[in-house]
């Protein structure tokens, strides 16, 4: 069976990738989405091992000292970490992995992982960003301009990506999405031992 | 207008080329096949520039002299080659063109055209190659022995491809080599003017 691949998502706050996501979890069963640990407390509704794996500050430190964890941060006094032992075996089960990041972290998992593939997903353009964003009617105008003014200062990152994918619409950005992936397992690098499979097989008609 | 793709596809003879990339252009009106210059008369029912264009021998040593080709072969007395105007106003229309061509063609036209897409049909294993060759039943034992120890031989060459397309299903590997092409399209490089537009429309928010 062929491992399945890291898929790393990033993009501009108002894309729309945890809609995409979501959708593409509910179209392919070939994907899962990476759980994140951390050590902030469960809230109404959140399950252990669904919305996070919750663990005491202790369990988590001790994580990173086993190298148990692909990557993490602090943030607002709690920690947040990707747990490489969840990742590893999805992927050697052949399932698509989904890990949702920011560019620096991106970076960072294409470092560890270079056959990860990342993908940035973006609106058509920035007025649409805009629209959506205000459109969402739940932030202030000062948010909004915050958001907006960080994804100019992350469109400049964006080229560091393999796939730049176009939110227009929905079920359009999935498929995209299922096709690049579906694309990169016919790269070389990815299919070794059908390549090796396919030698041996040709090998006896060598004269 | 985004520019066309240079899809060059090599294969081992019996692979199915021939029938994949007629299926292909019957699917999608967004591919041409490039048309080959030759010196060869015309055989009953070909047409100019449908089969090939045909030309004079001082035509074609002429279109060389003017780099008109970008590659050429001579084979049993006849001049063979790949017109470099046709290809590149096609590409310039946005309409991908595809060059069925083998191994070392195809590598001569990655370093011409680096932005070029090299794929690799195969059949799914040797032992049905074997069995496609001799179920044309066109062919002598000693031809077929030959071609299929050729296989062995180009197979060494095939991680040099960009993608290696398994045709197994006609249908299934046609929807690969479009989602294949189609996700080509998503790559950075491939759409600087997008990506600058992108950038450019978010520049009035950045604070």
């Amino acid at each position: 069976m062929d491992k399945g691949i890291l898929v790393v998502i990033s993009g501009f706050s108002g894309a729309g990738k945890g809609t995409v996501i979501k959708k593409l979890l509910e179209r392919s069963d070939e994907y899962c989405l990476s759980v994140s640990m951390t050590t902030r407390a469960p809230r109404p509704g959140e399950t252990d091992g669904r919305e996070y794996f919750f663990v005491t500050r202790e369990k988590f430190e001790e994580t990173i000292r086993e190298n148990g964890l692909i990557e993490h941060a602090e943030y607002v006094g709690n920690y947040y970490g990707t747990p490489r032992a969840y990742v590893e075996q999805k992927l050697n089960e052949g399932i698509n992995v989904i890990l949702e990041i920011e560019i620096q972290g991106a970076m960072n998992i294409k470092k560890i992982y270079p056959e990860s593939v990342l993908l940035f997903i973006t609106p058509p353009s920035g007025d649409e960003l805009e629209r959506r964003l205000k459109g969402r009617g739940t932030e202030t105008e000062e948010v909004i301009a915050g958001r907006l003014s960080r994804a100019f200062e992350e469109s400049e990152g964006i080229e560091e990506y393999d796939y730049i994918v176009i939110n227009d619409d929905l079920d359009d950005c999935v498929d995209d999405i299922l096709g690049i992936i579906r694309s990169v397992k016919r790269q070389p690098s990815r299919i070794e031992p059908f390549i090796d499979e396919l030698r041996k097989g040709l090998e006896k008609y060598h004269k």
